[in-house]
Formats: C-alpha cells, sequence, structure tokens
C-alpha cells in the first residue's frame, strides 16, 4: 500500500477554509473490520452489479444511442438515469483509488469513452434534452434533472483528479466544458433558474475546488442564491418540495424532498465555507439542528413521507411510514460532514455513525446486489421478496431489490462505500481527530511539515474497545494532539494512555464530546478508548406522537429491532410489547428482551373506554436484530420501536 | 308537504331482497335539527356553488363541446370531470324530490339537455374518449374513469325516476342507452375488462332495480366476479389499489384506494343480494368486520396514505398523516347501508352515524361553499386559507378550500346531504326502525296494507333527549313493533314509553343495539329515548401505534378535538397533554378537559435514556371543539386525539 501526502486531499470533500482538514485515501486506509467488509463486497459485487444493470437497463446504451445519432428513439430510463452512470464512475474513481485494480482501471476508462462521445461539441451532456424529438435544453427545470445530472458528473471527475491526478481519461475535461457551458447559459447575466433537484451546486464547488476556477464556485453561489425565490413553477406539493419556497438564510429547518433539502444544504454550506459566509453558515447550522431535533429518526434516517419523499412537519416521525429514503441518509451524511469540517462539532460526526450503521449498512444486503430503497422503521406485513430479473416498481420494498426503475440508491451507497475512509479522521493545526471508530492506518503531514502516523485496532461496533497505536514517525518529538470522539450516547466511556517507555499509564473518565490527548508520541504509545456497550432502552421526545410509550433498544451506535423470524414462524411483532421493567441483556452474542403477548383477536370496534387494564400476560425473552441486518432470513414483520405501555 | 306510498322508495338504495326496506324521501322528511340545517344549506348554497364551479371550470362546457364537434381542443378538467356534473345532476334530483322547487326543476333540465345532446347515437357519452384526437373508447381502463362516469350517470337517472316518475326530461333514456352499450361492449361474451374505479357496479345494479332489466344486473355481477383476477395492468401502487389483486370471495378487508374499495364493495353487495348469492354477502360483511375493526378511525373516516389515497395495513392509523377522504367517508356509508338493509345489523347504522357526524359533517364549510376533501385528525402546522378565486391543487388541503382540481367531495356531499332522509329509517313486515335521530316526520305502508305514522323530536346531539309521537294513524290498532338503534356507546340508555291513554309509563334500561317496541299504537303515545350524553374518554385498541398512550373525549356520536384557537394565540396543541386523572366536563355549552404543557426546547437529539420522569406542570383548563367545527375560525392547530402519557 503506497501512500502520498499531497495538498490536496483524495477525499470527496476539500473546502477551502474550515476548522479541520479532510484526511483522504492516502492518509487514511480502513484495513478491515465492519466497514472493510462491506468495502470489499462493494468492490467487488456491487460495483460490478451496477454496471450490469446499467447495462441491462440500457442506461449505459442511452450514451451510446446520443453518440451515434439514434435518440431519441429507444432511450430507455427516467430522466435522471444518466446521473446513475456518473454515481457508478464516482464510486470506480474512489475504489480504484483504494485498489489500484487495474481490471477496474479499464472499466473506468471504457465508460468514460462512451461519455466522452456522447458529449456535444459546445460541452452539453445529456441523453434525454436537447435532439430533435426531445425536449428542448433546460426546458424543463423543476423536473428535467439536467443540472442534477451533470452534478454528479462533476463529482465524479472530482474524484478521479483527486485520485488520479493527470490520468489521460479525458473526464475532467469532460466535466469542465459542460461547467463552462452551465456558467455560460445560467451566470450572472444569464438564464435565471435553478435545477428542481439540487445536486449542481455541490458538483460545481468541488470541480471549483479541483480546478482552482473561481467561475464554478461563483456559478453554485448563484444557484443557492436563487433557491426560495419562486424561481421554479409551482408543483402539486408546492415548492417547499424543490427548497424554493424560502431563502436558504431565512429558511429554520431542511424541508421539503429529504434528499433534495441535504444535497442542496450541502452545496450551500460548500458556497458559506469557500466565500468566507458565515451568516450562511450559522443559516445552515441552525437549521441542521432544528432538522436533527425534530425530524430525524432514530436510525439517523430522515423523510416521513412517502408520497413526496419528504420531510414532515416537526415531531412527524411514523415509524410504520418511515421514507427514510437511503439517498437522504448519504444527504444528511455529505451536509453534516460539510458542518463538521467547517465547525468541529462532534454531533455531526455523532449523526454521522448513527446514520452509517443505521441507514447506508442497511440498504445493501450481505452480498452487495440488493438494496433497501427505503427504509422502514417498522414493517407490519411480511415483504414478498423482488424477482432478481425484474427492476423494481416500487421505491418502497420492503425486501431489498436488485434494482428499481429509480435506482439511485444501489450507486450511492456504493460511492459512499468506496470513499468511506475520507470520513474517519481529519487534521488541524494542533494535529488529528478521529470521528470514526474502524481499523485504520493513518499517516498525514501537519502544517508544520511532521510526518505523523498511527493505526487504530477495534472490532468496533462488536466490542466497544478501541486502540490507538502511535507509528511514532514525528521525528522531531514535538507534541501534538489526537482528539478522539465520545458519542453522546457513550456515557461512562473511559480513556487510557499506556506510554511505550514503561511510565504509568494515566486512565480517566472521556465524557461524551471529545477528548484530546496531547503529548509527545512515541512510536508504541497506545491509548485505549472503552466505549460502554451494553444495550440501553431509549425513549423519544413525547411530541413525536408515533412511537409515545414506545423504546427502542440500541448498542454502541446500532439500533436494534424486533424481528419475527426470532419471534415464532407465524408471530406478528405487533402483538408484542415490553414487559414490565424488562431490560435488555446481552447472551449468546445477542441481545435479548423480555417481551409479553398482548394480541387479542382484534375483532369489533377498537375505540374503547379508556382505563381499562390489560390483561396480565407471561414473559419470555426474546432476541434483537440489529436494524441493519433485518430481512435478511425472508420475509417478516418487524418493529423497531417496542411498545412499553399497552 | 305531499307524501306519496309507493312500492319503490324514493332512496338512492332499493335491494330486490333484503331484511330490512328502506324508507324513502315520500316516507321520512327530515323536518329540521343538526341535519336539517345542512339540508337546507346544501340545497341553496351547495348546490349553486356546485353549478357555478362546474360551468367556470368548463366541466359542463366539455358536454357543450362533445354536442357542437369542438373537442378534443379546449376540453378541461380531469378525466372524471363528467362524473362530477352527475353527482350534481343525483343531488338536484334528491333535492327537487324533498323540495318541489321549480327553480331547481327548470336548472336540472337544462343541465339534462346539455348532456343529452353530448350522447353519441349508439349510446357511448363521455367528454374525454372516442373522437379524432382523443384515446379511442375503453383504451385506459386502469385510469379512464369512462365506467366510473357512467355509473354516476346511473346513479342520477336513478334519483330522477324514483323522485319524479315519468319525468320527461330524458335523463332516463339516456342513462338506459349509455347502459346497454356497456352491456353490449363488456357483457359475458364481450370486453374481459372493468374499470379502474368501481362506481359502475352500484350505478348497474340500481338501474337494474329501477328498470327491470336484468341485464344491468348480470353487468354488474361481470364486473364485480372481474376483480381481483389481474384484470387491469399493474400500476405503481399495485393491483391492490383497484381491487384487481384478490377475488371478492377472498378478500379479508377493504384494501387499495379507500374510494374505489367501498363503491366497489357497496356494488358486491348489491350483486349478493339481488341474485341471492349468500357466500358472496358473508365474504363481504368479513370484509367490513375487518376493516371496522382495524383499519377505520374513531371519526368513522377510512383511508391511512397519502400517496394513493388507500387504506393501510391493519393498525396503520396515523392521525397526523389521516387521509379520511371525505368521498371514501361517503362510499363507508354506502356499503353500511346496504349491509344494514341486507341484515339489520345495528353496527353499520353504528358507524353510518359516526361517519354522518365526524366526516361527512366535517367536510363543507357552514356556508355550504368550501370543503374538505382530506380529513385529518391532527393538525400540525396552521393552515393557509384557500384562495377563493382559486382551485385547490392539493386535496390534503388543511383548511376548506372551496374547489378541487379533483373535485369529487363536493358534489359527492351535497348528493348524501339532499338523500338523507332515506338513510334514517327502515321498514320490515313487524313495523319499523328507526337507525339515525333527527327531528322527522315519518308516514309509510307496512306490508299489510296499514298507513302507520310518527315524529321524532329531537335537538340530538346537543342533547340525548329522542321523543316519538305516535300519529295513531294505524286504524286497525294491530300491534307494530318500533325498533330503536341504541348506539354501542350508549350504555346506560334508558327508554320510557307513556301511553296517550293515561295508563303508566313504562320505563326501562335500554342496552346498546336495538330497543324493540312492540305495542298497538295509539295517537299520542310516546316513546322518550334518553342517550347518555356526558363527555367520555376513549382510548384505541394497543396495535393503533399512532394513538398509543392517547385518549380521545367523545360525547355522543360527536368526536372533539383540542384546536390551538381554545387554547392561546401562539399555543401549539402538541405541547400539551391530559392532566393525570383528568375527565372531561360540561360547562357553559361547551365540553372542557383539564392539561398540562410538557413543551420543553425541542432542541438537540429528541432520543433519550428511556424512563427520565417529566416535569411536574400545573394543569389548566381548556374547552374542546366538535371535530366537524375544527377550522372554522382561522388557521390552527388541532389534535383529536391527546396524549394521556408523557
Amino acid at each position: 500500500m503506497t501512500m502520498q501526502t499531497t495538498t490536496t486531499p483524495q477525499a470527496p470533500v476539500a473546502p477551502a477554509h474550515g476548522r479541520l482538514r479532510p484526511l483522504g485515501l492516502h492518509e487514511v486506509r480502513i484495513t478491515g473490520g465492519f466497514w472493510g467488509d462491506r468495502q470489499k463486497v462493494n468492490g467487488t459485487a456491487t460495483l460490478e452489479h451496477i454496471q450490469s444493470r446499467l447495462e441491462s437497463e440500457g442506461w449505459l446504451g442511452n450514451f451510446d444511442r446520443a453518440a451515434d445519432g439514434t435518440l431519441p428513439e429507444g432511450r430507455r430510463g427516467r430522466e435522471f438515469s444518466d446521473s446513475e452512470v456518473y454515481k457508478f464512475l464516482e464510486g470506480l474513481a474512489w475504489e480504484i483509488g483504494r485498489t489500484d485494480d487495474p481490471a477496474l482501471e479499464a472499466r473506468f476508462r471504457a465508460v468514460v469513452a462512451r461519455v466522452t462521445a456522447a458529449q456535444e461539441p459546445d460541452g452539453y451532456l445529456n441523453t434525454r434534452f436537447g435532439r430533435p424529438g426531445q425536449g428542448a435544453r433546460w426546458s424543463d427545470l423543476e423536473w428535467g434533472h439536467e443540472l442534477y445530472c451533470l452534478g454528479h458528473l462533476f463529482q465524479a471527475a472530482v474524484a478521479r483528479v483527486r485520485t488520479r491526478p493527470g490520468a489521460d481519461d479525458g473526464l475532467l475535461g469532460i466535466a469542465v466544458r459542460a461547467a463552462d457551458l452551465v456558467c455560460d447559459e445560467f451566470g450572472a447575466d444569464g438564464r435565471d433558474g435553478i435545477c428542481g433537484h439540487a445536486e449542481v451546486e455541490v458538483g460545481l464547488a468541488e470541480l471549483s475546488r479541483a480546478t482552482g476556477d473561481p467561475r464554478y464556485l461563483e456559478q453554485a453561489r448563484l444557484f443557492v442564491e436563487r433557491h426560495g425565490r419562486g424561481t421554479l413553477r409551482d408543483i402539486e406539493w408546492g415548492r417547499t418540495y424543490f427548497q424554493d419556497d424560502v431563502p436558504v438564510r431565512e429558511a429554520t429547518s431542511l424541508r421539503g424532498h429529504a434528499v433534495r433539502a441535504n444535497y442542496f444544504a450541502a452545496g450551500a454550506a460548500d458556497v458559506a465555507v469557500d466565500t468566507g459566509d458565515d451568516d450562511l453558515l450559522a443559516a445552515l447550522r441552525r437549521q441542521w439542528e432544528h432538522t436533527v431535533a425534530r425530524r430525524t429518526y432514530v436510525t439517523g434516517g430522515q423523510g416521513s413521507h412517502h408520497q413526496d419523499e419528504a420531510f414532515g412537519e416537526d415531531w412527524e416521525l411514523p415509524a410504520d411510514r418511515a421514507y427514510s429514503e437511503t439517498c437522504a441518509g448519504v444527504g444528511s451524511i455529505m451536509f453534516a460532514w460539510r458542518l463538521l469540517l467547517a465547525g468541529g462539532d462532534p454531533r455531526q460526526a455523532d449523526l454521522i455513525e448513527r446514520t452509517l450503521y443505521n441507514v447506508v449498512a442497511t440498504s445493501p444486503a450481505p452480498d452487495g446486489r440488493a438494496f433497501f430503497y427505503a427504509n422502514t422503521l417498522h414493517q407490519r406485513v411480511p415483504g414478498v421478496p423482488a424477482d432478481p430479473a425484474e427492476t423494481s416498481p416500487r421505491a418502497s420494498s420492503s425486501l431489498r431489490a436488485p434494482w428499481f426503475e429509480v435506482s439511485c440508491c444501489p450507486p450511492n451507497v456504493a460511492r459512499t462505500l468506496a470513499s468511506l475512509d475520507a470520513y474517519v479522521a481529519t487534521a488541524d493545526d494542533e494535529g488529528v481527530q478521529l470521528h470514526q471508530y474502524a481499523p485504520v492506518s493513518v499517516r498525514t503531514t501537519l502544517a508544520d511539515g511532521r510526518v505523523i502516523a498511527f493505526d487504530v485496532e477495534t472490532d468496533y461496533p462488536a466490542s466497544g474497545s478501541i486502540r490507538v497505536i502511535s507509528r511514532g514517525d514525528a521525528a522531531s518529538g514535538a507534541p501534538w494532539t489526537l482528539t478522539l470522539r465520545v458519542p453522546a450516547w457513550a456515557a461512562g466511556a473511559r480513556l487510557r494512555v499506556t506510554p511505550a517507555d514503561g511510565s504509568p499509564s494515566d486512565d480517566r473518565e472521556a465524557a461524551p464530546g471529545t477528548a484530546e490527548l496531547r503529548r509527545q508520541w512515541r512510536a508504541g504509545d497506545v491509548v485505549e478508548l472503552a466505549l460502554p456497550m451494553t444495550p440501553r432502552l431509549t425513549a423519544a421526545d413525547a411530541r413525536i406522537d408515533a412511537v409515545r410509550g414506545c423504546v427502542v433498544v440500541e448498542r454502541g451506535p446500532e439500533v436494534l429491532a424486533l424481528e419475527s423470524v426470532d419471534v415464532g414462524v407465524d408471530a406478528d411483532v405487533a402483538d408484542l410489547a415490553l414487559a414490565p421493567g424488562a431490560t435488555p441483556v446481552e447472551r449468546d452474542g445477542r441481545v435479548w428482551i423480555d417481551v409479553v403477548d398482548r394480541g387479542g383477536d382484534g375483532a369489533g370496534w377498537p375505540y374503547v373506554r379508556a382505563g381499562e387494564a390489560p390483561a396480565e400476560a407471561a414473559s419470555r425473552s426474546v432476541p434483537l436484530v440489529t436494524y441493519h441486518e433485518w430481512a435478511q432470513r425472508g420475509p417478516s414483520t418487524m418493529r423497531v420501536w417496542i411498545p412499553a405501555t399497552t
């Protein structure tokens, strides 16, 4: 494994300013464990699966048809299908950066060649618009997704240039030509438009960072500021759907379509940071805080409506109709990560961890070839397995499906997993911050030029034991600060430093937030962080009506669930409630909880005089499943929130 | 007021068989009170308002354009807009039957003339299909609504022929020609199709009853039996949406689109009754029982999904995302009424009462010119008043709106209110059954030819006192049975009979269900039914997760609600909970309940370690509003279910 140290991190996000500097793939490498296993499946099975589907669905073929002039006849897929190809390319680029796999490199170049051939001479690139028989360019900004697709193209090109600077595949050139066209068309003197699905903003901002061209950042800024002014036509669900209802500085919460809302906020954060716009950044922080406090599921998932894939009102978080789209989880990580880099607030890393374990890890099947698009917190009827040969028309599938008519989630998961190393740690002038816990090797250069290195050894979250072993490359021996995140749920965490020189170890409690260890690190110094992994019962704010009187069992960063296959063949989780006074216990590698049956025949008018006590029932112990592992044993019913009062 | 006595009741439903015979407008007349007031507004303001909108929206004009050959250019409205004209005609027909208003009669004839002119020579009638430039006839059975529209035409024609037999307006002829075409096209040897929106089944069955032509009943039977066999193409939400997933005899619950489901079940009930198909009737009864036990709101409303306006799974009854479409309430009454006529089960009259007071009465504004389409049970943010000059694109409007792009609900309410007299009472060989309580005059002829008459005097539901005064027209003096429904909620009801001859009155408890009084009724005999109207706290089955730990206050048949305008100007009902041990009390003509504030800043991660006790708070008394009267005092937040455990 070769690691470079450059000033531009091999990472999806590289702000011009900010409290923390992200460490890229050349500086942090996940070496195994929970996420390493998933990256392996992603790099082999998932990326191949996605390409196979992009071919069989004809979404890659659309580019060939654009090149040979046979569009619009035979164009296949929805208006945003180009973007799946770009997300796939982005995932490939990160994976090539991680693995140097020549087969992936060849595959990448072959796909880029097909995309290249489809670009118009003036830089325009989209297989759905602009040709005779198609809608005119930019004629349907509300639903056409042209700029959205280009945003993903830009992110793919940035991934490539950051992992293979100077590569001659041509992807960066495609992106630059398209971006120039966008600036010509939508600049300050141009068309006063925005895209109905935010994404081009993050793409342009990052392309500006990667190329040094300030024009792209300015264009991103224009797009951000044009939101909320009725720039788009009204639609059935209102302009809230695409964040065109309220100017970004005046909004108090994320709202509307949950993926759009997070992508937009992430793009606005990029603009705020790189233009030094503290007011805008403060507005975004307030929106994030409000959204986390009132519009986020315990899994970290976001989006309460199936109808418009949107946030609900404050406190509207139904478990059974949770939409919690996988892509909204990815978008939430994008937004939170940018705020974390800008300000260093560990609560953003907390949310990222929660979302990674309970949304991103939930979507793919163990074989990496089927996915959840929506992530319900309560499955009332056993799902019907998807036909692997079919494309599921329904995003709200109750079992993982290999592909969807709208298939944004699989490549979004793939690009996230392939770049996950870049979300583990950051650096500042004082040292390095560890935000996520996984087995990693870290080697980076501090601002003063010192190269420092350490490894993390852990089987987290199986246990809460995290060992950081200094590799002592700081020749000068001058002190630097290692900052460890102590998750908000980890009250009672302990931290012990054992110097390599045999001097006494220092053992102390580490309060939730961050623990800073400033010392002259030497090779072999060991830091042990012990996070308490005792399963715990968690309740919701009383205003979250949907789960009133319920508890959820959590263990470390993982949310657990009650699944019918663990209860009995024909059991329905609707008939179970927490036994009075029950607490979760670990036994035989699983977490168990005592429940009581509280069924009844469920016949007759279900609204009865209040105050009638339920019949007493015998309790029994049932095992729970981690939420991200549910629905892997066939059709089942499942609930995350367990009734505690009946 | 002239009352005829004929063998065919002036009523929307006149089955060939069944336990009970409906009494029509010529036999029962509502003379005032809660429903009489609403009928007055309906007959004046609402019918005029609807016609005005049908004109301004161009939906009536579509018929003119069909007649003068200028379609499809300039056709306006959705594919089902013809049906609103037919529902309006049906409402007019009942209102003319009730009032003999010559202005309404003239209006009715003028509209019928315009419809007449649009009918094709072979009987086909639809302004959206069949012309050059339009889709071919029957080419889109999933979404085209052609048969649906005709079903409403048939119901309108039946309303007319039952209230004005022999009238020369021609509406019956239009209907018969269209029905003959449907039978030719979709008969046993014809096209194996059904309509994506059930309705033609009830229309055909009733047209068969009204004309005596068995062919229409047979066609209705064919349509019913073809459902559930994959007759229609699959759609995003599955064939469940239009009840084409499971054959009607095998289904266990209403499911899919809630209006479609109820209309379909009503049509199937008509077929079952008139063909003597007891197996089918039993299957429908089971579906009704399941639906009432597990898929119905405390208001009687049905439909839990905004996305597809559909039933959810069992126990899935979110208050805040309740769809509870007004038309689904109307459909539920249609279905329940048919089961009641067939078998006499008072639980169906209970559900009808609940749905009338809490869904049908909730929809129209007091002035009869604005309507709820969806009827949420929990309004989280104050709604935005609809612009009276605009047509609301959103069915889920949080305040009543004058009209909708899909405007099924206003005319559906209008036809229901105009024919409401026909849902009050029935007769059998033994006597008369009173199902709903309102000031009415009843005069009918029993099977043995005796004419009997009585009046009901009551201010119900203001009070629970209901007086039935015999008018003693039974010359023979032979006994007959007066059956009174005692609602399921009315435990402790009392019944007293005071004979006109001064003999001692008989006073006894009347258990919920039905109370039968068999005696030789004489003029002046008085029955007094005293229903207990003390407000009561009601809780839900523990499996209805959305309202766990909550109570609703009910008073008589009315559901009450907590509305922010009664709590404080900037109050949010999300911040209130029932004070421990609180019970509702009546004071100054309103019902009051003690609540506590349990707000908090609502900042920070909302999921905390379980078991932390909420802070104690001082209680205060707040008045409740009847649910059907909410949102009449400007934008507000509202909740029907009040948290009782926090």
